[in-house]
């Protein structure tokens, strides 16, 4: 039997992580076998090729080169592990996934979303995502949580300015009309527990309804 | 003024490397600004994608991540190297580009030719060569020039069987039926002056005929 590929999505502060885990160890207690995930995911080709995206020294660094990188890592993760864990019939949750990619890269960045998911189509090939949960916060929101939560460490995409989120959140909205029965929004403003419990309904009804 | 971009093909021994050097003093000697460069180039970020590309230990490498990451490689040395010269006025030899990729990537390793030139189209943007010169040898001539030049390193392509080299060929021949203005085939199994001035001669026309 194959797996359930469940793709996580949403701007910073949104509350992926937090959500993520709660949500395999609901789905674990109920017998499924689960993994949670985000790329590069510990994978060697994958974390050399984030090594150079990330590397500070790489100023010259052009978007369309990036862009191009991203697709590659996300490739050679689909294929070590989620591939294999989907054959195996596990559920598998991955914190970001193609949508990042066309919001933050195809719309924020202004590389074009038809331009970013053709790239991204040739990386994914089959491998579309069954559901994808957008956790949806305002940009406003979601950096002052950031700002709150001082364990967190800050990446680049934190300093960028509130536009540049904005973008980003507007991205994701379009992205529901372009694949409204793939991705499901769920309001990331509500505490936590309301928020999880909305997750888990979707999943339940898509795992019921797909004979799971 | 714009330069102009001319790049070269053609399977392992046809002699690219010889011809290139030849043609850029010929062409030096006539009062053009030239520059000869091949990918990655000694550009840090495309050097860096290229040693992942060739890590002996990266067994698992998957042909998609491949192909993504020549594709960010060529986009890196382009935009550092090539687009600046052209910007110069300088007239660009290079040698293997786009077309390299859909012969050994898209046909020899099967990933399809529409599949890589659309991730290459991406990567390339507007800067399509004006002119690529296929230095046209059979698999056989070409491995035995190989095998007689004891100086040259033999590389990771060499040890492929005849049976790639000859899908490499043909794929050649492919793709001058679908760039019929672009591409100009060479008949490389003659000597190297004979070889030389044929390549000089295609130059010489284009340069004349586009008013340079």
């Amino acid at each position: 039997m194959s797996g359930l590929f469940i793709t996580f999505e949403g701007g910073e502060g949104a509350g992926k992580t937090t959500v993520i885990s709660q949500l395999a160890h609901q789905l674990e207690s109920e017998g499924h076998e689960v993994i949670v995930t985000r790329e590069p995911g510990g994978i060697p080709i994958a974390e050399k090729i984030r090594e150079i995206i990330l590397d500070k020294a790489h100023t010259e660094m052009d978007a369309r080169t990036e862009a191009l990188l991203y697709a590659a890592a996300r490739r050679q993760h689909l294929v070590e592990t989620v591939i294999p864990s989907l054959n195996e019939g596990k559920i598998v949750l991955c914190d970001r996934f193609i949508d990042s990619s066309l919001a933050y890269q195809g719309v924020a960045r202004g590389l074009g979303i038809e331009e970013i998911y053709q790239i991204n189509q040739f990386a994914i090939d089959d491998y579309m995502p069954d559901l994808t949960l957008l956790l949806d916060i305002t940009p406003q929101n979601g950096l002052l949580r950031i700002e709150s939560n001082k364990d967190r460490e800050v990446n680049r995409l934190d300093v960028e300015d509130l536009s540049f989120h904005q973008k980003v959140h507007d991205a994701y909205h379009s992205l529901i009309k372009k694949f409204p029965h793939r991705i499901k929004k769920i309001d990331a403003s509500f505490d936590i527990i309301t928020v999880q419990n909305n997750a888990y309904r979707i999943i339940s009804e898509f795992i019921n309804k797909n004979g799971r």
